[in-house]
Protein backbone atom coordinates (compact mmCIF):
# COMPACT_ATOMS: atom_id res chain seq x y z
CA UNK A 1 0.00 0.00 0.00
CA UNK A 2 1.36 3.65 -0.86
CA UNK A 3 2.20 5.61 1.76
CA UNK A 4 0.56 8.53 0.36
CA UNK A 5 -2.85 7.11 0.92
CA UNK A 6 -2.57 6.82 4.79
CA UNK A 7 -2.50 9.91 5.50
CA UNK A 8 -6.01 11.01 4.46
CA UNK A 9 -7.79 8.73 6.38
CA UNK A 10 -5.86 9.87 9.37
CA UNK A 11 -6.63 13.61 8.82
CA UNK A 12 -10.09 12.14 7.76
CA UNK A 13 -10.73 10.65 11.34
CA UNK A 14 -8.96 13.53 12.93
CA UNK A 15 -11.34 15.43 11.28
CA UNK A 16 -14.78 13.27 12.12
CA UNK A 17 -13.57 12.73 15.63
CA UNK A 18 -13.29 16.99 16.07
CA UNK A 19 -16.21 18.33 14.16
CA UNK A 20 -18.67 15.33 14.82
CA UNK A 21 -17.53 14.06 18.30
CA UNK A 22 -15.83 17.44 19.79
CA UNK A 23 -13.00 14.59 20.74
CA UNK A 24 -9.31 15.12 20.20
CA UNK A 25 -8.25 11.93 18.48
CA UNK A 26 -4.15 12.20 18.93
CA UNK A 27 -2.32 10.03 16.82
CA UNK A 28 0.42 7.47 19.02
CA UNK A 29 1.38 4.87 16.97
CA UNK A 30 1.39 4.20 12.60
CA UNK A 31 2.67 0.18 11.82
CA UNK A 32 2.33 -2.11 9.69
CA UNK A 33 -0.33 -4.69 10.96
CA UNK A 34 1.50 -7.38 12.15
CA UNK A 35 -1.20 -9.62 13.64
CA UNK A 36 -5.02 -9.75 12.76
CA UNK A 37 -6.37 -9.48 15.81
CA UNK A 38 -8.37 -6.85 17.01
CA UNK A 39 -7.50 -5.54 20.54
CA UNK A 40 -10.95 -3.75 20.72
CA UNK A 41 -14.46 -5.40 20.69
CA UNK A 42 -16.36 -3.38 17.96
CA UNK A 43 -15.04 -3.03 14.37
CA UNK A 44 -16.80 -0.85 12.02
CA UNK A 45 -15.98 -2.00 8.16
CA UNK A 46 -16.30 0.04 5.03
CA UNK A 47 -15.11 -1.80 1.61
CA UNK A 48 -13.55 0.62 -1.49
CA UNK A 49 -13.33 0.15 -4.86
CA UNK A 50 -12.79 2.06 -7.62
CA UNK A 51 -9.55 2.27 -9.45
CA UNK A 52 -8.11 0.92 -6.05
CA UNK A 53 -10.04 -1.60 -3.97
CA UNK A 54 -9.65 -1.37 -0.22
CA UNK A 55 -10.90 -1.83 3.37
CA UNK A 56 -11.24 0.78 6.40
CA UNK A 57 -11.30 -0.78 9.38
CA UNK A 58 -12.56 1.21 12.62
CA UNK A 59 -11.92 -0.63 16.56
CA UNK A 60 -13.32 0.66 19.30
CA UNK A 61 -13.60 -1.04 23.12
CA UNK A 62 -16.61 -0.96 24.10
CA UNK A 63 -16.42 1.81 26.62
CA UNK A 64 -15.14 4.38 23.51
CA UNK A 65 -18.07 2.67 21.18
CA UNK A 66 -20.41 4.11 24.10
CA UNK A 67 -19.28 7.57 24.50
CA UNK A 68 -18.98 7.92 20.75
CA UNK A 69 -22.15 6.91 19.91
CA UNK A 70 -23.62 8.63 23.02
CA UNK A 71 -22.09 12.05 22.16
CA UNK A 72 -23.71 11.57 18.11
CA UNK A 73 -26.91 10.59 19.10
CA UNK A 74 -27.31 13.47 21.84
CA UNK A 75 -28.68 10.40 24.38
CA UNK A 76 -27.19 8.35 27.16
CA UNK A 77 -25.91 4.73 25.73
CA UNK A 78 -25.26 2.42 28.32
CA UNK A 79 -25.24 -1.11 26.51
CA UNK A 80 -24.48 -1.79 22.65
CA UNK A 81 -27.52 -2.06 20.94
CA UNK A 82 -28.69 -0.94 17.30
CA UNK A 83 -28.51 2.51 17.48
CA UNK A 84 -24.49 2.25 18.89
CA UNK A 85 -23.47 -0.06 16.08
CA UNK A 86 -25.81 2.12 13.47
CA UNK A 87 -23.21 5.02 15.24
CA UNK A 88 -20.16 3.09 14.87
CA UNK A 89 -20.75 2.21 11.47
CA UNK A 90 -22.17 5.82 10.46
CA UNK A 91 -18.58 7.18 12.03
CA UNK A 92 -16.38 4.70 9.75
CA UNK A 93 -19.08 5.37 7.08
CA UNK A 94 -17.70 9.42 7.68
CA UNK A 95 -13.71 8.27 8.04
CA UNK A 96 -13.71 6.04 4.88
CA UNK A 97 -16.06 8.70 2.97
CA UNK A 98 -13.98 12.48 3.72
CA UNK A 99 -10.73 10.88 3.00
CA UNK A 100 -11.73 8.75 -0.39
CA UNK A 101 -12.78 12.40 -1.29
CA UNK A 102 -9.02 13.32 -0.41
CA UNK A 103 -8.12 10.53 -3.03
CA UNK A 104 -10.22 11.77 -5.70
CA UNK A 105 -7.47 10.18 -8.57
CA UNK A 106 -8.52 6.73 -7.02
CA UNK A 107 -12.32 7.11 -7.78
CA UNK A 108 -13.38 5.17 -5.03
CA UNK A 109 -17.18 4.62 -4.25
CA UNK A 110 -17.72 3.32 -0.59
CA UNK A 111 -19.88 -0.05 0.63
CA UNK A 112 -22.38 -0.35 3.30
CA UNK A 113 -20.71 0.20 6.83
CA UNK A 114 -20.96 -3.02 8.79
CA UNK A 115 -19.76 -3.57 12.51
CA UNK A 116 -18.51 -7.04 13.98
CA UNK A 117 -19.09 -7.50 17.47
CA UNK A 118 -17.36 -9.98 19.67
CA UNK A 119 -14.60 -10.20 22.01
CA UNK A 120 -12.23 -12.28 20.07
CA UNK A 121 -12.97 -10.75 16.77
CA UNK A 122 -10.53 -10.42 14.28
CA UNK A 123 -10.84 -8.75 10.95
CA UNK A 124 -7.79 -10.20 8.34
CA UNK A 125 -6.85 -8.93 5.40
CA UNK A 126 -5.52 -10.90 2.18
CA UNK A 127 -1.75 -12.09 3.00
CA UNK A 128 -0.93 -9.84 0.08
CA UNK A 129 -2.57 -6.71 1.27
CA UNK A 130 -0.08 -5.15 4.18
CA UNK A 131 -2.51 -2.91 5.66
CA UNK A 132 -1.27 0.23 8.29
CA UNK A 133 -2.45 0.09 11.43
CA UNK A 134 -2.97 3.45 13.17
CA UNK A 135 -3.63 3.82 17.10
CA UNK A 136 -5.11 7.38 18.65
CA UNK A 137 -5.53 7.81 21.79
CA UNK A 138 -8.60 10.32 22.88
CA UNK A 139 -9.66 11.12 26.45
CA UNK A 140 -12.40 8.43 26.76
CA UNK A 141 -9.69 5.70 25.51
CA UNK A 142 -7.85 4.23 22.60
CA UNK A 143 -8.75 3.13 18.93
CA UNK A 144 -7.27 1.86 16.29
CA UNK A 145 -7.79 2.64 12.13
CA UNK A 146 -6.59 0.17 10.00
CA UNK A 147 -6.72 0.51 6.51
CA UNK A 148 -5.50 -1.30 3.04
CA UNK A 149 -5.59 -1.15 -0.42
CA UNK A 150 -4.35 -2.56 -3.49
CA UNK A 151 -4.32 -1.47 -7.33
CA UNK A 152 -6.88 -2.43 -9.35
CA UNK A 153 -5.14 -3.31 -12.97
CA UNK A 154 -6.93 -1.03 -15.53
CA UNK A 155 -7.58 -2.04 -19.23
CA UNK A 156 -4.91 -0.57 -21.59
CA UNK A 157 -5.79 2.40 -22.96
CA UNK A 158 -7.94 3.49 -20.31
CA UNK B 1 -33.62 -4.89 -0.54
CA UNK B 2 -34.97 -6.02 -4.05
CA UNK B 3 -35.88 -9.68 -4.28
CA UNK B 4 -34.55 -10.39 -7.80
CA UNK B 5 -31.38 -9.03 -6.61
CA UNK B 6 -30.74 -12.26 -3.93
CA UNK B 7 -31.24 -14.94 -6.94
CA UNK B 8 -27.60 -14.51 -8.70
CA UNK B 9 -26.38 -14.77 -5.55
CA UNK B 10 -27.92 -17.75 -4.76
CA UNK B 11 -27.12 -18.91 -8.76
CA UNK B 12 -23.29 -18.17 -8.25
CA UNK B 13 -22.54 -19.71 -4.93
CA UNK B 14 -23.80 -23.13 -6.00
CA UNK B 15 -22.29 -22.34 -9.51
CA UNK B 16 -19.26 -21.25 -7.34
CA UNK B 17 -19.52 -24.30 -5.48
CA UNK B 18 -19.76 -27.18 -7.97
CA UNK B 19 -17.35 -25.67 -10.64
CA UNK B 20 -14.16 -24.36 -8.10
CA UNK B 21 -14.99 -27.47 -5.24
CA UNK B 22 -16.74 -30.11 -7.04
CA UNK B 23 -19.60 -29.68 -4.09
CA UNK B 24 -23.29 -29.40 -4.01
CA UNK B 25 -24.28 -26.59 -2.09
CA UNK B 26 -28.48 -27.30 -1.70
CA UNK B 27 -30.17 -24.51 -0.74
CA UNK B 28 -32.58 -24.90 2.53
CA UNK B 29 -33.46 -21.99 3.81
CA UNK B 30 -33.84 -18.08 3.02
CA UNK B 31 -35.56 -15.41 5.62
CA UNK B 32 -34.86 -12.15 6.23
CA UNK B 33 -32.09 -11.93 8.90
CA UNK B 34 -33.59 -11.58 12.25
CA UNK B 35 -30.54 -11.50 14.58
CA UNK B 36 -26.62 -10.90 13.48
CA UNK B 37 -25.19 -13.68 15.13
CA UNK B 38 -23.39 -15.83 13.00
CA UNK B 39 -23.73 -19.20 14.01
CA UNK B 40 -20.24 -20.35 12.34
CA UNK B 41 -16.85 -18.86 13.15
CA UNK B 42 -15.08 -17.98 9.88
CA UNK B 43 -16.89 -15.47 7.75
CA UNK B 44 -15.58 -13.73 4.05
CA UNK B 45 -17.21 -10.23 3.40
CA UNK B 46 -17.12 -8.19 0.66
CA UNK B 47 -18.25 -4.94 -0.23
CA UNK B 48 -20.38 -3.40 -3.23
CA UNK B 49 -20.61 -0.09 -4.48
CA UNK B 50 -22.11 1.08 -7.90
CA UNK B 51 -25.57 1.91 -8.08
CA UNK B 52 -26.35 0.18 -4.92
CA UNK B 53 -24.16 -0.82 -2.21
CA UNK B 54 -24.22 -3.52 -0.20
CA UNK B 55 -22.11 -5.98 1.42
CA UNK B 56 -22.12 -10.16 1.04
CA UNK B 57 -21.06 -12.11 3.97
CA UNK B 58 -20.58 -15.89 3.34
CA UNK B 59 -20.19 -18.05 6.79
CA UNK B 60 -18.66 -21.43 7.41
CA UNK B 61 -18.24 -23.86 10.39
CA UNK B 62 -14.77 -24.32 11.02
CA UNK B 63 -14.55 -27.62 9.71
CA UNK B 64 -16.51 -26.13 6.39
CA UNK B 65 -13.88 -23.51 5.59
CA UNK B 66 -11.61 -26.27 6.49
CA UNK B 67 -12.56 -28.96 3.54
CA UNK B 68 -13.36 -25.90 1.19
CA UNK B 69 -10.13 -24.86 1.54
CA UNK B 70 -8.26 -27.99 1.11
CA UNK B 71 -10.31 -28.61 -2.23
CA UNK B 72 -9.54 -25.08 -3.53
CA UNK B 73 -5.81 -25.50 -2.78
CA UNK B 74 -5.59 -29.29 -3.51
CA UNK B 75 -3.70 -29.72 -0.25
CA UNK B 76 -4.83 -30.72 3.31
CA UNK B 77 -5.43 -27.92 5.81
CA UNK B 78 -5.44 -29.15 9.21
CA UNK B 79 -5.88 -25.41 11.17
CA UNK B 80 -7.36 -21.88 10.29
CA UNK B 81 -3.86 -20.60 9.25
CA UNK B 82 -3.14 -17.51 6.27
CA UNK B 83 -4.14 -19.58 2.89
CA UNK B 84 -7.40 -20.88 4.66
CA UNK B 85 -8.32 -17.61 5.40
CA UNK B 86 -6.95 -16.53 1.75
CA UNK B 87 -9.19 -19.53 0.51
CA UNK B 88 -12.35 -18.23 2.40
CA UNK B 89 -11.95 -14.91 1.49
CA UNK B 90 -11.23 -16.25 -2.27
CA UNK B 91 -14.29 -17.71 -2.66
CA UNK B 92 -16.41 -15.25 -0.91
CA UNK B 93 -15.18 -12.78 -4.19
CA UNK B 94 -16.05 -15.49 -6.61
CA UNK B 95 -19.57 -15.76 -5.10
CA UNK B 96 -19.50 -11.65 -5.01
CA UNK B 97 -18.04 -11.44 -8.11
CA UNK B 98 -20.38 -13.08 -10.55
CA UNK B 99 -23.15 -12.56 -8.96
CA UNK B 100 -22.37 -9.05 -9.78
CA UNK B 101 -21.91 -9.80 -13.59
CA UNK B 102 -25.23 -10.83 -13.36
CA UNK B 103 -26.59 -7.51 -12.36
CA UNK B 104 -24.81 -5.55 -14.72
CA UNK B 105 -27.58 -2.33 -14.22
CA UNK B 106 -26.11 -2.36 -10.87
CA UNK B 107 -22.70 -1.71 -11.90
CA UNK B 108 -21.08 -2.98 -8.87
CA UNK B 109 -17.63 -3.01 -8.14
CA UNK B 110 -16.30 -5.40 -5.42
CA UNK B 111 -13.60 -4.14 -2.62
CA UNK B 112 -11.19 -6.50 -1.01
CA UNK B 113 -12.12 -9.95 0.72
CA UNK B 114 -11.63 -9.83 4.53
CA UNK B 115 -12.58 -12.31 6.65
CA UNK B 116 -13.74 -12.12 10.14
CA UNK B 117 -12.58 -15.07 12.40
CA UNK B 118 -14.06 -15.30 16.19
CA UNK B 119 -16.36 -17.86 17.85
CA UNK B 120 -18.84 -15.18 19.05
CA UNK B 121 -18.28 -12.77 16.10
CA UNK B 122 -21.06 -10.99 14.71
CA UNK B 123 -21.52 -9.05 11.37
CA UNK B 124 -24.09 -6.39 11.61
CA UNK B 125 -26.01 -4.64 8.82
CA UNK B 126 -27.03 -0.77 9.46
CA UNK B 127 -31.00 -1.00 10.92
CA UNK B 128 -32.13 0.73 7.74
CA UNK B 129 -30.89 -2.51 5.77
CA UNK B 130 -32.55 -5.74 5.69
CA UNK B 131 -29.93 -8.40 4.98
CA UNK B 132 -31.33 -11.20 3.27
CA UNK B 133 -29.91 -14.60 5.09
CA UNK B 134 -29.85 -18.13 2.67
CA UNK B 135 -28.10 -21.43 4.61
CA UNK B 136 -26.98 -23.88 2.09
CA UNK B 137 -26.31 -27.88 3.09
CA UNK B 138 -23.31 -29.72 2.03
CA UNK B 139 -21.74 -32.56 2.18
CA UNK B 140 -18.91 -31.03 4.44
CA UNK B 141 -21.72 -29.23 6.57
CA UNK B 142 -23.66 -26.14 6.67
CA UNK B 143 -22.90 -22.96 5.61
CA UNK B 144 -24.57 -19.59 5.24
CA UNK B 145 -25.19 -16.60 2.68
CA UNK B 146 -25.82 -13.22 3.78
CA UNK B 147 -26.85 -10.58 1.25
CA UNK B 148 -27.56 -6.66 2.27
CA UNK B 149 -28.05 -4.14 -0.48
CA UNK B 150 -29.42 -0.83 -0.32
CA UNK B 151 -30.17 1.84 -3.88
CA UNK B 152 -27.56 4.80 -4.41
CA UNK B 153 -29.80 7.60 -4.99
CA UNK B 154 -28.55 9.09 -8.67
CA UNK B 155 -28.25 12.47 -9.45
CA UNK B 156 -31.01 13.78 -11.62
CA UNK B 157 -30.75 13.71 -15.59
CA UNK B 158 -28.28 10.44 -14.92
Amino acid sequence: MRAEYINPFVASLKNTFRTMLDCDARRVDMRLKQDNRAKYSVSGVVGLSGRAVGTVVLSFSEEVALKAASTLLMTEATEIDADVLDAVGELTNMVAGSAKAQLEELQLMASLPNVITGRDHEVHFPSNVSPICISFETDWGMLSLEVGMAPVPQPVGV
